[in-house]
């Protein structure tokens, strides 16, 4: 008896659950956490608003999460408001609840690959037809190119993401622009790794007051060091607040993550501060790798892609995985023949990698 | 510039989001939730394990939930063990997961009404047809009735809930047994409620050892107090538990849920102790409503429905409900002409409410 003898649906079959090995290893680059563990003064500010829920934890929480949605919309600027900004359990749930109202079966969503590996997987769960339309082969993506491929395909969802992951790359913001000219449906902009672009890069979200279609996505778990948290959310007009409600799980946000977010966002000085160092990494990582003779992508976010053998791209990736992590080092094969992907952490984490490497 | 100006997909138009109204009143017995705050010995055991948590919360969570769903199948009993138990954000995820998996776009769910509303949402959300199979008229679900409406409709996942919600009482054991011999598909028996059963009223966990395609919900929310903290879980046979984990978002239960969770089934002896003071209120909520006259389904809830005029069913509700508020009591209309659901809180709010009737 296993699960072949269910009756699961048969898109379902022969499939493997999503998710990198989780890996008890020391140096461990592979999901793009941020490596800070929270200073003390945040762990005391987030374990006090914790600690005031839970007397009343029988009480459902609210629905709306209202004052968390206040402190996010404050923190992305923009002119932006509580009606702007809705949150959930991280930012797959967002961008499910996305799926669910704007597309979901019958309807079609569209991606550029390389990208986000969940994007088609939400897509899948929502029974939404997925379009992997294609980057650049070196992994750029031209205003033009993009509009092409939309015009052909039509698709009632656009993904862009934004600096892109697995890539790096922030997208050039005419190519935003013309998907927002062109497309007919929505479009949601992933900047899960936003705070960390490189200086001069501009955020979608100067563009959401102009264009009722477009999302913009982010998340708690990269820059604010929240990924056991689980908080995502987006800003858009919103009319797209109201409708991702009609799908959302009614308190689908705990009172706890409601609380201990809050908390996070108001500690974001601090919590942000490791930012610049990360990205001092990341640059290090680029420099490093480039003087070695290694094909690296421009990285706007908190890890590198990089060809795994030193000038043209065609060792095995697999291989160099395998070897990194005998020596103690957890990156990333996503998929991508001849290329890895290490996220930037601390400095000691750097030397580990480019030893080993 | 609204809702219907953003191309939404059209089962959607014109709806409303779910939920029950949030009022601020002092009586609140419209969510079924369990009217006594934690006590402080509790609050201090999840404060400490959400503490300790804290500092690694850069982290990604275990996306399998492992500690939890150990702890979980400990406290089901029934021989079940942590392959057996998955858990997530409450209840509806639970469900939405087994629809993703089992049913969604091209299958059908059947639910027998009038029960958990939820339901058929969790449908609509995942593309899957519904099925508004019926209870008896006086809400009772024959075997034979159960049988027949199954065989007619031939769905690929039924929904039973017991106790029912909203009309409280427990299946007859043979209904569940009928339908597991005569379904094609999946059965879902949804026990949110199953603590507060009168005795003598058996779980359908006892069950799965049987029946792979049997799956039995639960939530934190009721017994233990935990509705903000938002925690459901199911148990089946382990293959079941294999096939939402392909369509579960991965990190869905934040390490603060989990650490939360574990922390209030560690002090279920003493969250539990508040299910016999309520089942007393439920108990008198019946007795004292049929000896005024009222017609009053039985009940293994913490909560009654009863019909608003003493006699026959006849006023109608929505009057009654918007009195009962007027005197600073909040209960239930569920969409029955001529019912309304109270909640059996503390002995005080039983007083306030059986006053202001």
């Amino acid at each position: 008896m296993n699960i072949d003898d269910l009756p699961i649906r048969d898109d379902l079959r022969g499939k493997s659950p999503y998710g990198a090995p989780q890996l008890d290893v020391a140096v461990r680059l592979n999901t793009n956490e941020n490596s800070y563990s929270l200073p003390d003064e945040v762990t005391d500010a987030i374990g006090k608003a914790v600690q005031a829920e839970l007397r009343d934890l029988n009480r459902y929480p609210d629905r709306d999460a209202i004052a968390l949605r206040t402190d996010l919309a404050d923190y992305l600027g923009h002119g932006l408001t509580t009606a702007n900004v809705w949150a959930a359990n991280g930012s797959n749930e967002v961008q499910q609840q996305l799926l669910q109202a704007f597309a979901g079966p019958g309807r079609s969503a569209l991606g550029f690959g390389p990208s986000y590996s969940m994007h088609p997987l939400l897509a899948q769960g929502t029974g939404t037809r997925w379009i992997g339309a294609l980057r650049d082969p070196d992994f750029g993506l031209s205003p033009s190119a993009a509009r092409e491929q939309l015009e052909r395909h039509d698709p009632d969802l656009v993904f862009l993401c934004s600096p892109n992951n697995p890539t790096g790359t922030a997208l050039d913001p005419e190519v935003i622009t013309e998907v927002l000219a062109h497309a007919r449906g929505m479009v949601v902009v992933d900047e899960a790794y936003a705070e960390f672009a490189r200086e001069g890069t501009p955020s979608a979200l100067g563009l959401i007051a102009g264009h009722p279609r477009l999302v913009v996505s982010r998340t708690m778990s990269k820059a604010f060091g929240f990924a056991g948290g689980r908080l995502g959310y987006f800003a858009a007009h919103p009319a797209v607040v109201d409708a991702v409600q009609l799908v959302r799980l009614p308190y689908h946000l705990s009172s706890l993550t409601q609380a201990a977010a809050r908390a996070a966002v108001a500690q974001r000085d601090v919590l942000l501060a490791t930012v610049e160092a990360i990205k001092e990494q990341r640059d290090r990582i680029v420099v490093t790798l480039r003087e070695r003779g290694y094909r690296v992508a421009d990285s706007d976010a908190n890890f590198v892609l990089f060809a795994v053998s030193p000038g043209e791209a065609s060792g095995d990736q697999k291989v160099v995985w395998q070897r990194l992590l005998d020596r103690g080092v957890l990156i990333r094969d996503v998929g991508l023949p001849g290329w890895l992907r290490v996220t930037a952490g601390t400095p000691a984490e750097t030397d580990a990698f480019l030893e080993a490497l």
